[in-house]
């Protein structure tokens, strides 16, 4: 993995880079689908790369339960079994071990848990998290971490943060045991609203030295001035030559956020879960299209959007679907959804490019906070 | 609508012709898939495009229902709200009124029913069903009919033909009153099992002298023996200068049977609804993508079929989506199924065309017997 920031905004943190990965080259700060399962909920792989998407997610956590590791080896990868050729990243699946399953019990040594889907009995440690993520096969793959649950006190934060530290170590000195891996190692930085353990955490990652850092423990029910003031904590000691990434964020207005205290990468399943519930971005604001009044429109829903939906569908059309139950609703939707957020991901690595974030960022957010329905 | 029988089998009855619509040519014999609430299920309009879909079903009274026919003439009609340029057919709904809806009262004036979606009040007579149609605006309409249920003593199902048959008349004079529509309508052939009652109807509609002919009340659970009487009984007296129609038939077996006795054009939610539950066509047999078998199967789900599923993703992956419940599955699987009709319902004009239905049924019926899964 190879990571160049090309531009850096004269007025803000933001920055716009480039992030080459062995499936292809990723251009930031970007905004990357949740495709859980293998698969982005809705989309083919073909639809993926109709909306320019660069780089997509996958869960270790889902896909070691099903289809297991050991099919995803034999197809030669997750990238060759989704037939999706370019970026993938992995997450570790430990979030999903701490709110999915049933957690039994977790110890310094690692996590014990039940299967969601059949109640099986499974043990992860950070080296056999690792050993999954490179049997998956992605292209950057995450240290296995907690995810502090928010509110957490002082001690409980720092306790958590401690155990994250010391796992991320073992991840780390597995990783470079696998040295025939193709995969970029990420480090998580937990801490919760504490500056203090944010401050220490990220350092002592950046001491051991990672391809690139993540910003974890945000969007799990604190206030966007807490996720702003631990975003910033974290990106002022994290080094400016690496890449930098918000899991689980977020909105348009959070990629925006984001963006200008310095992040490259985001992840939210909200863009497609909302799709799915009829809740659409327009460069307007949010658009209910179970709303009655687009029973009867036959316009675009976003006139000002290119995607593949706009281009082709009404509204009234888009709201039928929706009422109707249909399932293309779900798939159209989301195509849309993910566009938008792909397209602002372009609009901003262009106005970092030519130092005008700042009035890109006033007038994206004067006009969508019409916010048309909601 | 014009319709040219352009080959006729040496050894059956079948046929292959040209019907020519407003949106275009259809080649027969023709699968239509079924798109009920103006969407085939799961596929977007650029989908059934791309599968070769030639002409589809929509459904008059789920339409009239949700978005309204209000809806659809602001929209330009049926095909400019889907984004469909070819040829739609629509059902007139008489089926799912008594299937449905909750029937309140049937009259030879028409029926009064409650909408299954809101229970709201309504009353179709024939006149009102042909102007729903009209204003959806598909390129074949149907007449309003009582599809007889199965089994039906001969007076209940005399009496029931014989309303279908008023109706019928009401229908085309109706139709004809309103010269400046575009839509070709066919008449039902009704009688349910009973030989004299058929062929009473279908002479009874001849002699009305409708563009097309259609054959209903049947796979309505039936026998496929009593199927294939029914349909022969009626092709022996429909005119052999228009398309005939098999309403709601069928698998590939009932296609090829039809076929063979002459009719031109079949509509099925079967396809479809089987690709949503994961059972799959190939030439080698139905396929239950379920099956534990095909988890570590990389290969494509039908090596001779060429659809964008077969040419693009495994039996695998198709396994894990559909475990997995996700959305994606249900499209994969339908545009497979629908695929291998379309597909089917090409080879079966070639085999004609060639003289050779007979070797065609025959040797498509012997692979297709493996039933690999089933």
């Amino acid at each position: 993995m190879q990571f160049e920031v090309t531009h850096r905004d004269a007025g803000s943190q933001a920055r716009a880079g480039r992030l080459r990965l062995p499936h292809g080259v990723v251009e930031t700060p970007i905004f990357m689908p949740v495709g859980t399962q293998a698969s982005v909920k809705a989309l083919s792989s073909e639809d993926l790369r109709a909306i320019h998407a660069q780089i997509i997610l996958a869960n270790a956590y889902h896909l070691y339960l099903r289809p297991g590791v050991d099919v995803l080896e034999l197809a030669g990868g997750v990238h060759r079994f989704m037939q999706w050729d370019r970026p993938v990243l992995t997450d570790s699946g430990g979030f999903q071990i701490f709110s999915l399953a049933e957690l039994n019990k977790i110890t310094e040594e690692g996590a014990a848990f039940q299967s969601h889907i059949d109640g099986s009995r499974h043990f992860f440690t950070p080296e056999k998290d690792i050993d999954i993520q490179i049997g998956i096969g992605a292209d950057i793959i995450m240290c296995f971490d907690e995810c502090t649950e928010y509110p957490a006190p002082f001690d409980r934060a720092e306790k958590s943060m401690r155990m994250t530290l010391k796992w991320a170590e073992r991840c780390k000195r597995h990783w470079l045991g696998r040295a025939a891996a193709d995969q970029a190692l990420f480090g998580i930085v937990q801490g919760s609203t504490h500056e203090s353990l944010r401050r220490e955490c990220a350092a002592a990652l950046v001491d051991m030295d990672f391809p690139g850092y993540a910003i974890g423990g945000v969007s799990v029910g604190e206030s966007k001035a807490e996720m702003a003031e631990a975003t910033g904590w974290c990106t002022e000691i994290l080094p400016g030559d690496k890449p930098r990434y918000l899991m689980g964020v977020g909105t348009p207005e959070d990629l925006l956020a984001g963006i200008e205290l310095g992040v490259d990468m985001f992840d939210c399943v909200m863009p497609t879960r909302n799709a799915r519930n009829g809740s659409l971005f327009t460069s307007a604001g949010r658009v209910n299209i179970k709303n009655a009044k687009h029973v009867r429109d036959f316009g675009p829903l976003d006139p000002a959007c290119r995607c593949p939906v706009c281009q082709t569908y009404s509204r009234a059309y888009l709201s039928h679907l929706f009422r109707s139950g249909e399932i293309l609703a779900l798939r159209l939707n989301t195509l849309h959804n993910l566009f938008f957020m792909l397209e602002l991901s372009a609009q901003v690595r262009e106005a970092v490019r030519d130092n005008r974030f700042g009035a890109f960022k006033q007038s994206f957010l004067q006009s969508y906070a019409g916010r048309e329905d909601e």
